[in-house]
C-alpha cells in the first residue's frame, strides 16, 4: 500500500479510518502470505493501533510493543508502507521494532514481558530531563503471566512517573493464556469480579480503565481520549479486549495455528519427532513429564499433552518458573523434559545454573530453533546457547546430526540421570543413526588426507558433506566427524587423530562454542585449528540459509581454506 | 549446642520449646560472631522454625527455604547442631541448604524467588507418584517482589496440587522491602485493606491465613495446626509477621547492617569506591543514574542515594526488571549504572543480551563480588561472568587491577557511550592507575625471558606478583601483563610479544574466559598457552583465598609450571 500522507490519519473521518483499517488488514494479510510472519496478532490490533495513532503524537510520544510481533500496523502507519512488502527478507523491513529502521521504533523487543519496564525507564528519563510526552506500553495478556511485568508493576510507585499500559487481551499467548492471572483478567473483562481486582491494580498506582470491544473504533476513540486525559494525573492501565485474527474467519477460529506463518518449511520438523518420541517413552516410563512455557504446538508437544494430560504442564510465558519447576519435579523423582526455543532459554539462565545443574538434577532441556533461525532476526537467533551452556558444571550438551539421532538421544536421556541439553534446529532430515555414547564423536567419512572437519549439528554436517563433494571433484579429501557432544567433547578422538589441519563448523557464535572447546583439548599440540561459525555481532533477519552463508558458514570460504590446507599438506 | 534427642521437640512443653528457641538463638549468635554469615534473618525465624518442626514431620514432609539464608535453626534442629560451629568453613556446614548434607535439605537455594516453584514441583511429583506428605515454601517478603513468585502463583491452578507458602514478612529484603507489593502486604498485615487483597490470593487458588506475631509460639503453634488442617483441602498462604534480628536489640534496630557478618574483611572495599566515584561523577553529569536490586548498602551506593535520591533507584529483588529499566533509561538519554553481584546478574542474562547489548545502549554493569567469593559457597561464587558475558556482541568487559584503576574505568565509562561491564572482587587495595584505553593491556613487569603471564583482575595480578618474587629468587623471570579488558583482548600486544610461553590467570571458570580469548588470538601461531583458573565444577564454601588456591589458582602449581617453561626456554 501507499504511505499515508502527513496528517491524513489525524484528519480522517470515522468511515475513512475504518477504510484505513481495511487497507492495513489487507496489506498485512497479503504480505504475510508471501513473506511469512505473525498474522493473527497483527490483524487483532489494527483498530487499536489506528486509534493510538489518532490519539497520540508519534514519534514525539513513544510506544513500546511487548514482544514486538504485533507492530505491523504501526510500521505501515509510520512511513514504511511502501517498503512493507520486503518484510522479514534480508535487507528489508524487520518483523520487530528496530531503532535503526525508524524514529517511531523507540525501543526494541522480541522476548515477552519487557515493555512495562521499558516504558517506565523511558518515562523516567523524560521526567529527569524535563521533557513532556506520553509513553505507552502495549502488552498482550500472555505477557501478563510473565514475572517481569510484576517486577515492573512493583516499581510504579518507586519510580513515581506516568505511563500508559495498554493491555491487549485476546486470551492467547501463542497457546491459549493459562493460569490464575488469566482468570483474574477474564473476570474483570467479564464484569464478574471487577472491584477487587481493579483495586489491586490501583494499589500499584494504576488507574484502571477498560474497552470492551477493541476492534470497534467507535468505542476505542473516545476511550483513548479519556485515557489520555487521565494519564495527565497518573499511570493508567487500559484493558482492551481484541480478537486475535480479527477480520479473517479462519484466523479467528484458529488463532494458535495462525499466530505465525513460515513460507519456507521444506524439511521435516524436529518438534514432531520430540512429540512422538516423548509420548512413546512416557508410555513406558511413568516418571517422564513435559514442561513448556506457552509453546505446546510449536515445540511438537501436542501429542504428549493429549496422551498424558496429567504429566504435561504449560505454565504460560514463564521460562524461569518452568525451569525451576522442572528441577523440582526431578528432585521429587520425576524425569522432566523442558522444551523451549534456544533464544528464550536465555531467560532461564540463572535457573539452569542454580536449580538444575547446581543440584545435578536429571532434567533434559530440549532446545529447539537452535542456530540461525532466520526471518525473525536479531532477537530470535539461537546462536548463543552453546556458549552460555558450556561453562555450566554438571551439564552435558548434545547436538544431533539428524532427526533419527535426535530420537536416539532422547531415548538415551531417559536413563541418563543427569542434566542434559539437546539442541537442534527447526527442520532437518530423518536420516539414520548409530549407537550413541556420551562424549563420543562419530566419524562420518574417513580420508587419508591431513585435514579433519569436526561439525556439530545437522546444518554443519550437511555443509561439510556439500563441501566434501566439491573438494573431491578437485581431487582433495578430508575426514568428516559428527561432533555430537559439544560438552564433553571427545578428547580421546581429538588427541588421537593424526590430521594436522583441524577445522570446526558450528551454527553458533565462535566465542565459547565448539571451536573453543576443541582448541582447549588441542592446546600444547602441534595441530592447526580454524573455527567457522558466527562472528561477534547480532545477526539480522533474512532466510536462515542465506544468513548462515553470509555471516560465517560460507561454503566458498571454507572450501578455499581447505584448498590452502591441502596445498600445505 | 547438643543435637536434640529423637522426639524431644515433639514432646516438649511450651516452656521447654521457648527454652529450645533461646538455645538456638544463642548458638546462632555465637557461631555467626565467629564464622560470619546471616544473622538477623536467622534470629527472626527461630520460633517459626521450631513451630514448623513441632507441627510437621521432616524429612518426610519437605520444606524449601527461599534464598536459603534463613535455614540455621532448621540445620540445628535436624541433627547438625554438633557440627554447626564449622559453619561456612571449608568442609564444614554450609550456610545454605545442601542435599548432600542432610535428607532434611530437600532442595537447594541461594538466589531469591525460587521456593514456590520448587515446592510446586516437589508436590506435583508427590501427587504423580501417589505419595502423601506436606510441602512447604518458606519465603521472605523481599522475594515477593521477585517475578518468579508471580510466575509460580500463576501456576497454582494449572498444576492443581497443594502446597503451603509461609510468607515470612519482616519488611526487609536486605534493604527495606520496597514497592507496590510491599504496600499491599503491609495493608493486609495492618488489617487495613484485607478483603480485596486476600481475595486476590484466593483467586490464585490459595487460602489466606495469618499470624500477627510470628515470634510468639503461643500464637504460632495453634495457627500452624489450623494451617495444616486447611492444607488437606487446598494450598494455603500463611502470612507470618516476624521481627528480623529478634532477641538482639542491636539487630532489631539495624536489620540491614546485621543481615550478614563477614569475619575477615582486611582490605578496602571496591563498593566504597563505586559510591564515591559515581556520586562525584553524577555531580558533573546530570545523565548519570544508579540502579540496584535491593542491595544499596552492600554495593556501596548509599552516598549516591543520599546525594541524588531522584536519580537513584532501588527496585527490590528484581534483577531482570532492573536491567530492562537501565536499558530504557539509556534509550531515553540517561547514563545508567546498574550495580549487582556477579552471581545475581545471571538472572538478567536475557535482558543483557536482548535489551542492553541488542540495542547497543550505554549502560554500565558494575559487577561486584566477582571471582570466588568464599563462605556462601556454590550459589554465590562469581566465577561464570566472564564466560557468559564474552559471547554477547556489543559488550566491552573491563577487569580492574586495583581500586584506583576501577575508579579510572568508571570515569572513562561516562563518555564511552556503549554497553560496558566492569567486574571486580569485594576487596582490594587502592593502588595507583595509569591511563586506560579500551582493549589495551598494560605491562606491569618486563623481562627478557621467554615467559609472559596475562592476569585479569586484582586477585590474579597479586598472585602473579607473588609468584614473580618467588621465581626471581630462583633466578627466573617473566613478563607480567595486566589483562584489563577480557573483551576485547589486546590482540595487537598478544600477537606482537615475542615470548613463546604464554600463561593466563583468571578468577573465573576456564571454559569461555580470558584463557580462551587469548588462545583464539594465538591460534595459528607457534605460541604455547597454559590457562589457570577454575575447573568445571561448582566450587563449595570456604575462605575465598583458600578456595582459589585449592581449586585452580594454586601458586605452587603455577610456579612449578614456570620452572618447566624456564627449563624449556
Amino acid at each position: 500500500m501507499e504511505d499515508l500522507v502527513r496528517g491524513e490519519l489525524k484528519e480522517a473521518s470515522l468511515s475513512q479510518l475504518k477504510e484505513i483499517c481495511e487497507r492495513l488488514r489487507g496489506e498485512i494479510f497479503r504480505t504475510v502470505s508471501v513473506r511469512g510472519g505473525h498474522l493473527a496478532s497483527n490483524l487483532g490490533v489494527v483498530e487499536l493501533t489506528v486509534a493510538l495513532y489518532r490519539t497520540f503524537n508519534f514519534p514525539t510520544d513513544k510506544i513500546v510493543f511487548d514482544v514486538g510481533h504485533q507492530c505491523y500496523a504501526h510500521k505501515l502507519l509510520s512511513g514504511r508502507a511502501q517498503k512493507f512488502s520486503t518484510l522479514r527478507s534480508r535487507g528489508g523491513i524487520s518483523g520487530f521494532p528496530k531503532r535503526s529502521e525508524s524514529p517511531f521504533d523507540c525501543y526494541e523487543t522480541g522476548h515477552a514481558g519487557t515493555a512495562v519496564s521499558a516504558a517506565l525507564g523511558i518515562a523516567k528519563a523524560r521526567d529527569l530531563q524535563g521533557e513532556s510526552f506520553d509513553v505507552i506500553a502495549l502488552v498482550g495478556d500472555g505477557s501478563f503471566n510473565n514475572g517481569l511485568i510484576y517486577e515492573a508493576l512493583n516499581s510504579l510507585k518507586i519510580l513515581s512517573t506516568r505511563v500508559l499500559i495498554v493491555l491487549n487481551d485476546n486470551g492467547m499467548s501463542i497457546s491459549p493464556t493459562v493460569g490464575g492471572t488469566h482468570e483474574v483478567l477474564s473476570e474483570i473483562k467479564g464484569g464478574r469480579a471487577p472491584s477487587e481486582d481493579i483495586a489491586l491494580f490501583e494499589r500499584y498506582g494504576l488507574r484502571y480503565m477498560g474497552v470492551y470491544n477493541g476492534n470497534d473504533l467507535e468505542e476505542l476513540l473516545p476511550a483513548l481520549e479519556e485515557t489520555k486525559e487521565a494519564l495527565r494525573a497518573q499511570s493508567v492501565l487500559l484493558h482492551v479486549t481484541t480478537r486475535k485474527g480479527q477480520g479473517y474467519a479462519f484466523c479467528e477460529r484458529e488463532p494458535e495455528r495462525t499466530h505465525g506463518f513460515s513460507p519456507n518449511g521444506a524439511g521435516t520438523e524436529y518438534s514432531a519427532a520430540l512429540g512422538e518420541e516423548l509420548t512413546a517413552m512416557a508410555g513406558e516410563d511413568p516418571r517422564i513429564v513435559a514442561v513448556t512455557a506457552a509453546m505446546t504446538d510449536a515445540l511438537g508437544l501436542r501429542p504428549f499433552f493429549q496422551a498424558f494430560p496429567e504429566r504435561a504442564f504449560d505454565v504460560g510465558i514463564c521460562e524461569e518458573h518452568a525451569c525451576v519447576l522442572s528441577a523440582a519435579l526431578a528432585a521429587g523423582g520425576m524425569r522432566p523434559y523442558y522444551a523451549i526455543y534456544s533464544t528464550f532459554l536465555q531467560r532461564a539462565y540463572d535457573e539452569i545454573i542454580h536449580d538444575i545443574c547446581g543440584q545435578g538434577l536429571p532434567v533434559t532441556l530440549c532446545i529447539d530453533r537452535a542456530g540461525v533461525t532466520g526471518a525473525d532476526g536479531e532477537t530470535h537467533q539461537g546462536v548463543f546457547d552453546l556458549s552460555y551452556l558450556a561453562p555450566i558444571p554438571n551439564l552435558t550438551i548434545a547436538v544431533p546430526k539428524n532427526i533419527a539421532e535426535f530420537r536416539a538421544m532422547l531415548r538415551m536421556s531417559a536413563s541418563y540421570g543427569k542434566p542434559l541439553a539437546i539442541r537442534y534446529p527447526r527442520e532437518g532430515k530423518e536420516g539414520a543413526s548409530n549407537a550413541i555414547e556420551i562424549g563420543k564423536f562419530e566419524i562420518l567419512h574417513s580420508s587419508t588426507s591431513d585435514i579433519i572437519v569436526y561439525a556439530a549439528g545437522e546444518r554443519c554436517i550437511a555443509l561439510a558433506e556439500r563441501i566434501l563433494a566439491l573438494a573431491q571433484k578437485e581431487g582433495m579429501d578430508f575426514t568428516v566427524v559428527n561432533a555430537r557432544f559439544v560438552k564433553p567433547v571427545d578428547s580421546q578422538m581429538i588427541l588421537s587423530r593424526r590430521e594436522k589441519q583441524v577445522i570446526t563448523l558450528e551454527d553458533n557464535v565462535l566465542t565459547g562454542g565448539l571451536g573453543d572447546a576443541i582448541a582447549r583439548v588441542l592446546r600444547g599440540t602441534e595441530k592447526n585449528l580454524r573455527a567457522f561459525g558466527y562472528p561477534d555481532i547480532f545477526i539480522p533477519h533474512g532466510s536462515a540459509a542465506e544468513l548462515a552463508e553470509e555471516f560465517g558458514l560460507n561454503s566458498e570460504e571454507i572450501l578455499r581454506y581447505i584448498r590452502e590446507c591441502h596445498a600445505r599438506g
